[in-house]
């Protein structure tokens, strides 16, 4: 278990320990994107991942980095989204029971999805008191131990692990877009960017419903979200603790982008890549659409972070 | 230029001919949809193929055929869907012109698909003799050479490459699922199944609201649709001469489905699989949703033709 931040050799040992239950996700690459934008872009499709998301490495890193008398008697977290999934899967390969707390009003497709994991749900009230005051409740119960889906030092190094493969495959980018929520996954992007890229811009995209990551970079310290509204439910969280500092240090700047955009850029993305993408993904390739980076004949990274998307509710 | 079936050698250097000009598609596999069905299924995925559709295969072959007279003055053809773009793209490449007559209606999506390969779109009425007065007028007017989507030995030899793929990855597969509308990927699919495959069953899949084919077989001789409707709209077209012979003797058997399994079948593969699917290439899987081929623990090959979907008119 990590107690600070992950250094080179976290990543690279996260990569071992939970190698043999993910998938090395392909980089696609598109043509017509690359018209469109002047860019030479690369796609790490997490979408692809176990799961359907990025959050299964960092589930799973988090998760056998406990010692075995920790995890034995269960894995808990609250969660309404991919996290949930992620800690499922990864408590059934661990034989350990999961334990986990989604708002009542959570989609159906997704509780479907913990219990095809064998997940044990408790619902609540869709709020962050109810929600944490229900986890305290199944945990004391249970003894189980609770996995934060991102303010986890072993989740950072578990998530830099998809930009640690696409850096060995594509050597020479200049620059990485990276979507931001709890930042999860854009602290564990900055931190192997840096690590095992030469010299990459790494550039933050967040949804203007949901600035909070942008507020708290200019203000230097962590502002919540407050009413976060976007279709891009992956990003709907407050940055962590442990989250910030290193986006703080190791990311290059941060940009926002429209609802109208990412809905754009996710229909882009389905018309000329054929791939399923969730609205968070997709807020990458709306700052693009809004020319927010300047990409022209550079080599840039586009970290696509998951596929889990309730079609039923997305109009094109 | 073949005047009579495509033999083994004959889809052979179909594939050499065209091969630096298409991708040689990826066959996946979705352990979930493995659990649904108790088959070990491969899909063949055209979806990601220049221009969104295995369509490229054999326009390429076709017009790489041609002697240089004849193709000088431009490829011809009328087609309001996959063919259309396919032909412009091999125009472009042959560097002469492309000339689609195109019904008024037809999406505005892919007439801007023609238009990007610098196809000239020539628009009439929307049915049939409308479309074949046009042609012969724009063909009388440019002498251009008409190609014909799927009623062409040389475009059968090429859309056969895609399972003279599959069989090259997966050499022990003991059935192939293929949509039927026209019949030039059926019979090509089942050209190279029997050539390259280990005695592989063929069977078609086709829309109960489409079902000439189907009829055709039983008939033992061509019944033309009337009215076809359904969602696949790259299946409304009436079996051609060419294709009808080879399905008789190659195809082991053919089965049909409901709308309501094609858009279940759709989404089905758009949640599990993460990947974009036109309705025509979810009639196979729609097969096996309905239960009409029994797979139970035997290797299917499925052939995903394409990716070219309105996502406007689709709703999940």
């Amino acid at each position: 278990m990590l107690i600070t931040q992950p250094k080179e050799q976290d990543i690279i040992r996260a990569k071992e320990r939970i190698n043999s239950f993910i998938h090395n996700t392909p980089v696609l690459v598109a043509e017509s994107l690359n018209k469109i934008t002047g860019a030479n872009l690369f796609f790490k499709c997490d979408n692809f991942q176990k799961t359907g998301s990025f959050k299964a490495r960092g589930a799973l890193n988090a998760a056998f980095s406990l010692p075995k008398s920790r995890s034995s008697l269960g894995l808990a977290t609250h969660s309404s989204g991919n996290f949930a999934q992620a800690l499922a899967m990864t408590a059934k390969i661990l034989n350990v029971p999961a334990y986990i707390v989604m708002p009542k009003n959570a989609p159906k497709v997704k509780v479907d999805a913990v219990r095809s994991y064998g997940g044990e749900i408790t619902f609540c009230e869709p709020n962050l008191t109810a929600r944490e005051t229900m986890l305290d409740k199944v945990v004391g119960r249970t003894d189980a131990v609770i996995v934060h889906p991102y303010d986890d030092y072993d989740i950072i190094a578990g998530q830099g692990t998809a930009t640690l493969e696409l850096c060995k495959k594509i050597t020479d980018l200049d620059i990485i877009l990276c979507p931001v929520g709890g930042g999860g996954l854009l602290s564990g992007t900055a931190l192997s960017a840096s690590y095992f890229g030469n010299n990459i811009s790494v550039i933050a995209c967040e949804p203007k419903g949901a600035n909070d990551t942008y507020k708290s970079l200019k203000a230097g310290k962590i502002i919540p979200s407050v009413n976060p509204n976007t279709v891009a439910d992956g990003l709907l969280t407050s940055l962590g603790q442990r989250n910030f500092p290193i986006i703080q240090q190791y990311v290059d700047d941060i940009v926002t982008v429209s609802e109208e955009s990412i809905l754009a850029a996710m229909k882009l993305i389905y018309e000329r890549m054929k791939i399923v993408i969730e609205p968070s993904s997709a807020v990458p390739m709306a700052a693009l659409i809004e020319k927010k980076v300047i990409v022209a004949n550079k080599n840039v990274g586009i970290i696509i972070s998951g596929g889990n998307v309730d079609l039923s509710k997305i109009s094109f």
